[in-house]
């Protein structure tokens, strides 16, 4: 069991432009060399968090109000936000705010064995990786550069380094980076 | 023949810290897998360019002025300043300013048939991109995030994308990817 933080970003480093869009990523459509890729790693995942703005983004972008049935996960989901959100009819969704390890633990529990999910934004995964939670971070680079937008991670993880165990190119269009995350003793979550 | 920026990154996207240190990359050392990569690089090189504050920095890290012979590069190097900057003796050193389309000539001709080498900064790529004289980016990885800094490359490049061309990875360290440009198309400057 692993808590990953898995992505795509542009080459430069942002999750989103500035407006919050994700045009520049979804020009390039599923790439058949990558359609394996996100289902392998699904197959694991036994519980899912994700900050307000990607809730948000994923309600608006997919409409998924007007047609419940689009809500792609099964497993729990936690949301993370300070702000009251609409749910979703038949989704299994946590709203929570506040310290990550507490939710972490019972996300850990949820998941029976199964990977836990950090789908950002990135400072939500700093306060994973702050906390000594995260395991891994799977970054899908697509070949565009931004200039600015919502930084993908944003903390300076320096020492320990993050380790790279692997990469791989889809076509000419994604790079997948692969890096262990080595943290400071970490704090085992009370299960 | 190309011009290529060659360069390190953190994973975020940033050339160095918002000291301009770079003690981050530094800390890895030469990585015994990395030792081909650089020269089989500059040995097809014939001009480079550089902006101020690389040169600064190559000056004042590697201190230059006390011991000349420390300069690395025995071609013609370009560094584009608006200040004025010490000069190494010994050094084939052209200072320039302004349009970068002009100069990028008088380097195609200098290099004679090598690749042109745009060693940094993010901004003076941006022009060479802008000019549509960029042709490859070959962009190394460090296992690092710093959350700021001088930025890789502060510019929208999306339409169109980048192309993967390669990855590489090196130990548990590097990841090495390199993308063809693809420009509107250009002028050809005159030789």
């Amino acid at each position: 069991m692993k808590t990953i933080y898995y992505t795509a970003s542009s080459l430069d480093g942002f999750l989103a432009d500035e407006n919050h869009s994700l045009e520049w990523l979804l020009q390039f459509g599923e790439l058949e060399s990558m359609k394996d890729h996100y289902p392998r790693f699904l197959g694991k995942v036994g519980a899912v968090a994700m900050g307000a703005s990607t809730y948000r983004w994923l309600l608006d972008h997919e409409r998924m109000l007007e047609d419940p049935s689009r809500w792609p996960y099964a497993m729990p989901t936690w949301v993370f936000s300070h702000r009251d959100l609409p749910s979703i009819p038949g989704a299994d969704l946590r709203f929570v705010q506040g310290d990550v390890a507490a939710v972490h633990a019972d996300m850990v529990r949820a998941a029976a064995g199964g990977d836990v999910w950090l789908c950002g934004g990135g400072d939500l995964i700093g306060q994973f990786h702050d906390a000594g939670l995260l395991d891994e971070i799977v970054v899908t680079f697509a070949p565009v550069t931004l200039g600015k937008g919502a930084p993908f991670l944003p903390r300076r993880i320096e020492t320990p380094a993050l380790r790279l165990v692997g990469v791989e190119k889809h076509g000419d269009v994604y790079a997948v980076l692969t890096y262990a995350v080595d943290t400071v003793p970490r704090v085992q979550p009370t299960l």
